[in-house]
């Protein structure tokens, strides 16, 4: 099956990793792989540190930074983002293809292919063609799903922004943002 | 804080679930209280048996059945629905006193509430007064949030469903779904 969390509000990411601790207790293998974000000071990061030994829980980065947020500007100034999503790309397919996970989540990808960082048309042939069997699942998060994604995803829902503590210019908190 | 997860799409209990995942990566203690439900054959529960030796992840339960979704019908048609709802709320309210917990999620309470089966104005100035404090969040999911709920909380996003397999008789999955 393949997910698609979208939209501008909190909880895309959150969503996934729900379905990632859902799946550990269900004793599926799980493997996370974060698009533009770097962080290693994250709950989830320091979650697969645990689940590492087992493999049973993996979290891959390709990209090292420090921010929570980034601003698309930065992004698309700064040419390591594309360098790093296409390695984050490259592990994926190879994951994929590997048939070793039960869950797939590749978080912020529908960004990255929105702002360019990735091909559109090559993420998401290769996605459908490999990436759709009854065997496992495939998450993709982010905002700015393309059209083209939502057509070939069999769920896909909009997490949308109704109240944010940003928007009062409160900081990312630890175990809930990040 | 106080988040509130909402909508009709497939991802406000993942959305909880994930957040749950971040803050045991940040070692906080989660409590997650389920309204309405009661299967105990989920992903969530089971992930819970491992955690529960260390208190580190509990999931409570206040109903026995056996169903993955239930229709408003019948929850209405059933007087245990309220019993239980009454049990877990006056156990949602221990557990907040309690200030044990980093996290707490009050799953499906929502619709709790939109249903009747809790009192909105109790159940609401509980969590305003009490659940609000900086050292701990609340997680409230659910269909139906109230306006007064969305009004008092911090953080709200709808989870907006664009398309779900269940449109096309696909029937519920393990480690996704439960």
């Amino acid at each position: 099956m393949l997910i698609v969390f979208t939209g501008n509000g909190k909880g895309k990411t959150s969503a996934a990793l729900g379905t990632a601790l859902r799946s550990l207790g269900w004793n599926r293998k799980v493997a996370i792989i974060q698009f533009i974000k770097g962080n290693k000071a994250t709950g989830e990061w320091q979650f697969g540190k645990f689940g590492t030994n087992s493999g049973q829980f993996v979290v891959k980065q390709f990209f090292d930074d420090k921010q929570y947020s980034i601003s698309e500007k930065s992004i698309l100034e700064n040419p390591e983002y594309k360098k790093s999503c296409k390695q984050a790309w490259n592990f994926a397919k190879e994951t994929i293809l590997s048939k070793k996970y039960d869950l797939i989540i590749l978080d912020e990808i529908n960004n990255a292919i929105h702002l360019k960082l990735l091909d559109e048309n090559e993420t998401l042939h290769f996605v459908e063609t490999h990436g759709r069997v009854s065997a496992f699942d495939i998450i993709m998060t982010g905002r700015n799903a393309s059209q083209k994604l939502i057509d070939i995803a069999d769920m896909v829902t909009e997490m949308k922004e109704i109240k944010h503590p940003f928007q009062k210019g409160v900081k990312a908190k630890e175990g809930i943002d990040y």
